[in-house]
This record gives structure tokens, C-alpha cells and sequence, in this order.
């Protein structure tokens, strides 16, 4: 069976991040269908997801970046809503892969980090879609981080 | 009667609080029929919520972990955000059990407080299935705790 | 003409505020049909006061209790959330009554707040219920203040 | 043509700004038609301003007043969040005139910005109502403010 | 084809941020039907961007202007809520232009943030009306910025 699924990046961020994700979704998922949508900045992805699940997407990635003021967390905050209230209205899941400019102290820790929370979250995705809700149950409360390393259970 | 509920956890927490949750719920409710599904963070949690209420489910219970750094208190945000949203439009309990991490010390702190918490609030559900509304009035005002111990009212 | 409401508090609360309410209501509202519906604590008020709405309430009263924690208002601000978003779909009036831990020194303090807040609210709800919107006119703009006493008008 | 408008205030205002604007738009719109609505404080807005709309007001003025604490901030935040969702679900504007305690030294200062505030917005609502969207484009970018004295372009 | 667009700003602003973006917007889009609306402040936008989708509009820009203030951000925060809720319920692109007073040092140098901004996100938008979701796609994860110099892509 076919899967369909949106993608949502941004210009503002600095790293493809949807590049690395698309490698590892593609080998993963057979006769997969994707549609990307590339907007200015975080603000912009709720219509873009809105536009993918009514074209038939079954679940949707996001991709975004955000700078280290208060008012970019906002941005983020503001982001953060429209995108789970796109999830309650419709219950298509939006896996949403953001990397915070503050996250790192160079831009080499910075690409690091997208890379590695893009490919994780992806097959995050590739679980979903091939399992459903019981793909990740194996992995349920096991401290799985993505852009850093994970921390594991508490035993 | 059977009672149908969802059960909805996270990779990213750090104990397997469904586990103490299921059993006491178990333990309680004759019948109970129980979708679990299992996310990568909490702000992962709206859509599978959503799924499950379609599903059929009467109640939902989250766990949710959710890490010390500002950029983390607006992702629960977000997440509540959702989670209050579909109850206003579904009229369905999302119970929801979070630890923060910043709450205890160490990892043993963490670990007690999440088995409490996950236990305490699956016997609010257990009431609230088995009586619904009426079946916390006689603990209305008393001052129960999650987590933590018991506050007990004020005479 | 009877008039239904709901009353919505939780166990996570250190006083019964719901009781002074009720002895208000009761004394001045004829024929008064009060459903009562307990949950565990803010997060959970939204689903209640949907079931309450959909069951013919025409107000519901809420009664709530917040720890002095940033997480804890981050919790008050989710339940507010829900509850203006059901006053905004539902055009009915939540009137919620709810008492921060960080109002007060001493439990003393809290519980005379948590008291007069009570009384002084379901006072505002019996005037919308008999006269609508009419109701509090005169007393628009007065200052008035309810846990503390009225500061009065600005002349 | 009669203009049909709502008016929301609050009793916890300590200024009766309502007669403020009430004065500009009845002097500035002929054959006015206005329903009152006082509610007991900001959070109680959204329900009456729903309920003024599916009365059939083309807009509605609320006059809302905000202590200096984080959680009255919190409050303000609710209420806003609920005054745009009914705007986005209906395209009705709801001009909101609001005055937060901190924005003066003193009372004289507090009553002073409230009219002005008042009287300014009513002026806005006037525009809007005898010549729509177009009303204030004249005034576009102009840096006007009120409660205070306009800034001005930067030119 | 002719693109039907809104166009919303503020007489709060200090400068007419709409007429630059226009200039952009004629240039590239032949037989471009623009609606142009102004409101009082940021909190009036969603009203005014519903009216403008429900009239036809297949995308929306808006100008904001934000004071310095912890209640302006919050207004800001508050507007962004309504626009990402009009994008999540309706899949329209609301392209926001907002300037913080606390940007730049001086006038000047808000002036020029705010017609950069203006102007970039009026092409961001030529693009989107143009080639939809691809018209970004090449510049993707690219680092570009609006008000500011692009800050390019970490190779």
C-alpha cells in the first residue's frame, strides 16, 4: 500500500533538514508519495500542513528553525499551536523536526543537531505509518532523544 | 459494561508509566478494553488523542515528559494547549500525567514521583469511568496530590 | 422558570468553595437545578464543563486551585484556554472562582480568599442568571473585586 | 441604515468607560443600535461577546481592565486568545479597549488613559462601521496611538 | 490567471509597510485583485483576515507593529494565535510582516527593517501565488532573512 505524506520546510532555516529525513523515509517505506511545501519561516507552516492533509496527506513533517530571542520563542509558541491544533481538528499526525539557534554554540553543533533529529523523527514516521500506534510501543518511556544522544530509561 | 479508553505514551519519557497505570486501572475495572499508543514527545500527543476519541475511546490518559529548559515548558504548553482543546470539543477526559524534569533531584525522585502520579490519577480515572461526575465529589476541596503527598484540606 | 447549572471543582483543591457557592445560589435563585461534577485537578475542567453544556446547563461555575510553580500557571493558563474557547463556541458563561497558593502567607489567608471568592461570584452568577446581561450593569466599572475587598471606582 | 453593536464591560474596571465611547459612537453614528452586556471581569468576556453576536451585532467593543501580577497578565492573555478566536470564527471585529493597571503611576493617571483610550477606539469602531475596511486607510502606518498621544510616522 | 490577495495593516504602525510591499507584489503578478483593510492594532487583524478569505482572497498579508512592552508581546503573541488559527482552519497563507519597536536603535533603523521585511515577504508571496508550495523549494534551508541580510545556509 501506498503512503502519502506532506513535507514542510522553510527558507529561514540554515540546514535541508528535510533532505536527510526524505533519505531515510524513502528507504524505508515502500511506494511512498511525498509532497513538499516550502514556506518563509515557522509562522508560515500551519496553512502549508492544512493544504497537504486536505490533498490527502496521512501524516505530515515539519521542519523549523528558530532564532534565540523571546519574541522567535513566540514565533515558535505560535507555531506550536496551530500545528497541534491540526492534529486535534483532523488527528493526522504533524512531526514537527525544529532546532532552536540557542541550542548550540557553533554552527557545526548546529547542523549536527538537525541532522540527527531530522533522520531520528523520520523514522519515528516510518514506524507510524507502517504500524500504526503500536510501532513505537517497543520504545515507550526508553529516554529516546533526537538531535542529541539518547538518555535511556530509568531503571 | 465494557469500558473502551486509550492510552497514549511517549519514547521520550524516561519510565514506562502506562505499565502502573494499566494496572491499577485493570485491577479496578471489570471489562476495560484499552488501546494503547505510543508517540515520540508530547507535542506528538494531540493527534493520536484524536484517534483514539474517534476510535471510540470514552476517556484518554497521557504520560508526558517534559525536560527543565524553557524552550521544554513551551512545548507542554503546547501540548496542553491541545489536550484542553479536544476536551472542549469532544467533551472526553484526557487525563494527563507529565513530569517535569526539574521537579526532583535525581533520577530515583523522578522515578517515585512518575509511578505515584501514574497510579494515582489511573484510580481519578477509574472513579470518574465506574461513578462519572459524582465519583470525586466526597474528595472535592480535600487537597489530593499527584506525585507528591497528599496537602489534605484546609479546616 | 428553573434555571440548570453546573459546578466544577476538583479534589486538588484545599477548600471547598463549591458548598459557599451553592448556599449562595440556593438562597437566591428559585427552582435552581445544580449538576456537580468533580474532576482531579484544573487541567481535567474543560472536559466536565463540555459534558455540563451539552447536558442543558445554561452557566457553569468553576473552582479552582493553582501551586505558586511557573508550571503551575502554565497549567492555569492551558485551563483558561479551554474554558474561553468553550465561552467562545458556546456563548455560555464559565464564571470561574480559582485561588493561587501564592495569594496568601498562611492557609488562613487562602481560605478566607478562597471563601469570599466563592460567595462573591456566585452572587455575579445569580445576577446574569435573572436579569441576563442587564444584570451587572450598575455595577460597571466600580472596582469591585472578589477574595479581597472592592478598591471602588476612579472619580 | 441602523448600525446594531455590542458593548461589553466589566465591574472589575474602576473607570465606566463604556460612557465614553458610548458618547462618540452616538454622536458619529445615526440610528444607532446598542446592547449592553457587563460581566464580572476579562475572562467573562468571550461569553458575552459570542452571545451579542449571534444576536446579530456587526461589532462589539469590550473594555476589559488588568491588574499588574503575572497571573492578571495571564488573564489578559486568556481573554485575548479568546477574543481573536471569535474573531476568526466570525470576521466580526471585536475592538477591545483595555487598561492595565501598570501603565500609569497614579489614579489620575489610570482615568486619563482610559477615556482617551476609550473615546480614541470608539472613533476607530465609527470608521469601520460607516465605511469598512477602508475607513482608516488614510490613517494607515501613521503611528497612532491611544491613551496617549500619537508618535507619527517615521518618515 | 488574476491572484485575488487581502491586504491588513495597522494605524498603529510608523511606517506604511503596505506600500512597499504592493510595489513588489504589481510588479511580478499580472491582473493582481488586491483588498486592502486597515485596523487599529495587531489585535484587530484576525477579523479583518477572515472578512478578506470569506470574500475571496486565496492569500492574506499583514503589517503589524509591536511595542517594547511585556503586554505588547503578548498582543503580538495573541494576534499570531488568531492568524495561525485562520491559516489552520481555512489552508490560506496569512503572510505577516511585523516589526518590534525593539529591533534597531533608532527610527532609522526601524524604517529600514520594516521596508526590507515588507518587501522580501511580498516576493515570498509572488512566489507562493505563482508556483504554489515548489516556488520556495530552491530555497530551501537556505538562511534567509527579512529585515535583516540573509545569514545563508551552514555548509
Amino acid at each position: 500500500m501506498a503512503h502519502k505524506i506532506g513535507i514542510v520546510d522553510t527558507t529561514f532555516a540554515r540546514v535541508d533538514m528535510a533532505k536527510y529525513a526524505l533519505e531515510v523515509l524513502m528507504e524505508h517505506v515502500p511506494n511512498l508519495d511525498v509532497v513538499r511545501y516550502t514556506v518563509p519561516g515557522v509562522k508560515d507552516l500551519p496553512a502549508a500542513v492544512k493544504k497537504l492533509i486536505d490533498d490527502g496527506c496521512e501524516a505530515v513533517m515539519t521542519f523549523g528553525w528558530v532564532g534565540p530571542a523571546l519574541i522567535d520563542k513566540y514565533c515558535y509558541l505560535t507555531m506550536g499551536i496551530g500545528l497541534t491544533m491540526l492534529q486535534a481538528l483532523t488527528g493526522k499526525h504533524v512531526i514537527d523536526v525544529t532546532v532552536h539557534e540557542d541550542e548550540a554554540v557553533d554552527e557545526k553543533g548546529l547542523r549536527s543537531i538537525a541532522i540527527d533529529r531530522a533522520k531520528k523523527h523520520a523514522l519515528n514516521l516510518v514506524r507510524i505509518l507502517l504500524y500504526g500506534g503500536k510501532g513505537l510501543i517497543p520504545h515507550a518511556g526508553k529516554g529516546l532523544r533526537q538531535g542529541v544522544p539518547d538518555v535511556g530509561p530509568i531503571e
